[in-house]
């Protein structure tokens, strides 16, 4: 008998951005797999028996997902926001990868979930209302120089940037690092946003430029919007200001 | 009296994709706002008065869910996908920008959704799991000198490239062009996904490569999905199977 390994995203916080497809898989499944503080984020009342683990363990915890499909479970991956989006459903394809045929008859699926980018954006209004990218600071897998090649790729096509993984134990200069590269195409007024626990009751958003930001405020789960030529803050007293218009105007050279 | 403005995503498909947020803000809402098939979409129970538009008068769209704000309504304006991915909440802060003062009272504010990306890489794996771009290819409201740019910085930075609007009627050939743009930078072999109509009965998700990309069966409705040097497709009898691992490696040159 051989069960399936659903990887899901919870979304990036409170129940309500959590889809009905993945609580229905969350209330189904024989076994929860995840990191620690995601697992305790699923309702008490879901049966499944759960299997926790810490947070720098995904290859680990893909293959213990699959173990336990192997023998029949109809086991759930958890992951934040989506789990396509730097987490667990790459972690789980890799150890396919890696063992070709060992759990050659576990069907494995992905669910997907909001990704922390879009949420922090709906914060604020429209930010990514036109092209954008999004890139993980974490150099714990990538070259520090991949990074900054796509950093001032992305800066000098004018897209908006979205950064993921904005600081670790081993380079708290990351972000200071990477805006300094935006900033050799990009206006020092360019709105930035500084989200920090989208969705969480601690949640914070701030609404910075370039010049302004500062990049001790940054945690690891914070995400970072940087806005393109054509993304600009209006002065509203209600709600929603940050947007980048869908009509694209050539911007002025930076100074 | 004023009211409040709520741009909200539906997602891309089905209701189990819809987040519990937005589904109470459809039922809550005096007034729902959207074009005529994205309306069709919401429950015929939910009692607000609906306002039907055809899909190109999104400014329109957008002053009468400002309007009906101002007279005091709790209006939901209604986005497929994600509602600040190319959709009505930059339309709606456009909006505002475009009228300082004139719905100052009204409080705007955006619910996200999973946009189409994020839920047809979910069909095929993790083909999102590093860094990525999302490009939409309309040039209704820009340039395409400035779309071929991001296309090329894109490519040569190695990034994923989500392709949004990738068949207009004025310009049937662009998915082409756009796709011959970035095949100056990536493997003949690297694999493409196309997804039609995700999440809708009739969806149909197609794992190609960029030499074997047929461009003719792209419609209105279909995300495309390029790989960078790093994705790849596994040989799998079920489910997932195309992925961007979380390690990069420095690719060969192009052939």
């Amino acid at each position: 008998m051989t069960g399936r390994v659903t990887v899901v995203g919870l979304g990036p916080g409170p129940d309500d951005w959590r889809t009905p497809a993945v609580t229905a898989l969350l209330e189904a499944a024989t076994d929860l797999v995840g990191y620690g503080p995601y697992l305790d984020r699923v309702a008490p009342a879901a049966p499944g028996r759960r299997h926790r683990s810490g947070n720098r363990v995904e290859a680990n915890r893909a293959e213990l997902a699959l173990d336990l499909g192997a023998a029949g479970g109809h086991v759930v991956v958890v992951s934040s926001g989506d789990p396509g989006v730097f987490a667990m459903a790459s972690a789980v394809l890799e150890q396919l990868e890696l063992h070709p045929g060992r759990w050659r008859d576990v069907a494995v699926d992905v669910q997907p979930g909001i990704t922390a980018a879009l949420a922090a954006a709906s914060r604020v209004g429209a930010p990514l209302g036109h092209d954008f990218c999004v890139i993980s600071l974490s150099d714990v897998r990538k070259p520090w120089s991949i990074i900054e090649r796509r950093l001032a790729a992305a800066a000098a096509a004018d897209f908006v940037i979205a950064l993921y993984n904005t600081r670790s134990g081993h380079r708290p200069d990351q972000l200071a690092t990477a805006l300094a590269v935006v900033a050799q195409h990009r206006q020092p007024a360019t709105p930035v946003v500084i989200a920090r626990r989208v969705g969480a009751p601690d949640e914070t958003v701030d609404v910075v430029t370039l010049r302004t930001v500062d990049t001790g405020a940054v945690d690891m789960s914070t995400v970072v919007l940087v806005g393109s030529s054509q993304t600009r803050v209006l002065d509203r007293p209600l709600g929603a200001s940050v947007y980048t218009p869908r009509t694209y105007e050539e911007p002025a050279a930076p100074d």
